[in-house]
């Protein structure tokens, strides 16, 4: 693009910023209004086949996808679904079967995360186009911005990373990987899941300072947390698969760029305040999902990982696709 | 496209219709659920330029009507505007300005129906694709769908029609059409009004059986009225615009087909008990719009257009864009 979507989202702040009105600051994971005595989280995301698709991706896994795309967003707002949308384009070609596909995709998501199909609208478009608009509600306390993270907070993560990176090195670059490996990784990419329990037990627990999901890589989502809380972040454990770091080895790759610089992962990434780290845990052990701290919010602007004598920058690089604002 | 998008409709229906929550039926104008004690009404349409901009259409228009198309849904329900959403993809070499054109459309449109922009999406796509969101509170009693026609009731609509279609007989057919009228149908075109004073106003007032908005065009919206509440319709006055009328005689066009054949117009349709016409009417005026009776809802299926003698059957004939599930 001749502008990056970075800079377009630049541009919607210069031009809309004065009439915004969400409870969630510009460019969180949602938006948020209050309806009455409920706050409202309403989020959408669009997938683009050409771009969002790797390849293999059959068209019922893109139904669900899109599904967990939005979901995960409601999740790092620690909303409770309630319903979904999706404005759909349709190439002038696409055959029944695969609007079939994609319509059970959708429903088998919609299922997974109790989240009711309200409707939406049809369209024809040059590729296949869906937006999904997820609808879920929470209240007022019970709302976490990615803006809140405090000077001491421990940055935790829901689940290790790099299984998707190693994914689309597989799937893209045809890396060499042994059969064991290779699905699961391939299953991560295929076949994501947002972390909805974990999200909404975080929220009603009421610890998390600062909330996050890592759908544009965890380097990435890091940065927004750090940027949005105007603090720096020292990590000291890499939240790495061990699988992944079994890849890594195995072809030569640094365990560090597939940690942080993948992509298209729902994990959520929070900071909590220490003495809360106990509660915060046991909300999360209560859903079967696990909390893992992986390093400290510093008063130092900037990110890096340290582990012993060395340190490392972390880069705010990531996936361009998938940018909200 | 392989399958028409009233067929995908059907099979949105057959796949995830077990599921469908929203307060108002399948393929109304919008979807609602209930907030609390209020009710959300949630609409979404997509964009697509190749298929929806007219040729000469200006980037500050389209993001304009966009707003329009989704406000208009809420309108027809009766809806007050809560907040606005967009998804957007952007081809690759679509230039600053373009894009900054298209948010001054937003914002433009955004200040005139008092409706919030509060974030949304942004995407690498191969054509401008655009999918609005606009979330807009009312309350049960008077939510207003479109299957609600009982027989009896007026038809009213409140405004006339056959402008849009004039101007798309001028931009696509090269219709010759002098400069004083020409001017009047290329801004309906360009600039398209939603109803959304007037959709209040009826709603408030608690009148209207049924409602509908008219992007698909008179005839295929009042199939939709009749179709949904299981009645027939019969008109007797055509509410055409007495400029189309005339450009219908310059050019040996039937003022009948200008008039229910066109589309992307947004007036509001609604069936009203004829003992409380005077009642619907007051509570337009208080709103400077006009309530227009056209005709009459029957038991017997079909829809016709008697004047006199002459008895015309009216077709389900519209725009095949523009359609939702």
């Amino acid at each position: 693009m001749t502008l990056s979507e970075r800079k377009i989202i630049s541009l919607i702040y210069e031009i809309i910023g004065d009439s915004l009105s969400s409870l969630l600051p510009f460019n969180d994971d949602a938006v948020a209004i209050e309806i009455g005595e409920i706050v409202l989280v309403i989020n959408t995301d669009m997938f683009v086949r050409k771009t969002d698709a790797p390849q293999g991706m059959a068209v019922r896994q893109i139904g669900q996808k899109v599904i967990v795309m939005n979901v995960s967003d409601l999740a790092a707002k620690g909303a409770t679904p309630v319903g979904f949308l999706s404005a759909l384009g349709f190439p002038s070609d696409y055959s029944k079967n695969d609007i079939e596909e994609l319509l059970h995709g959708f429903k088998e998501a919609c299922s997974l995360y109790r989240i009711p199909y309200l409707g939406g609208d049809t369209n024809e478009a040059d590729d296949l186009v869906i937006a999904g608009i997820a609808l879920g509600i929470t209240n007022k306390d019970e709302l976490i911005s990615r803006a809140g993270a405090q000077e001491g907070d421990l940055v935790c993560v829901t689940g290790m990373f790099g299984k998707t990176a190693a994914g689309f090195k597989i799937l893209l670059d045809n890396l060499e990987c042994p059969e064991y490996l290779r699905n699961e990784f391939i299953e991560a990419v295929f076949y994501p899941r947002a972390r909805l329990d974990e999200g909404c037990a975080l929220a009603k627990s009421r610890v998390p300072t600062a909330s996050i999901d890592s759908s544009d890589g965890l380097a990435w989502s890091l940065h927004e947390i750090a940027k949005a809380s105007n603090i720096g972040i020292e990590i000291n454990e890499l939240p790495i698969d061990l699988s992944v770091e079994e890849f890594a080895r195995l072809n030569h790759l640094d365990p560090f760029d597939l940690c942080f610089y993948g992509g298209e992962e729902f994990e959520l990434i929070v900071t909590i305040p220490p003495e809360k780290i106990v509660h915060a845990s046991a909300a999360l052990n209560a859903v079967k999902g696990q909390l893992i701290p992986i390093g400290r919010v510093v008063k130092a602007e900037g990110l890096f990982y340290t582990e012993g004598e060395k340190t490392r920058e972390i880069y705010p690089r990531g996936y361009e696709h998938f940018t909200k604002h």
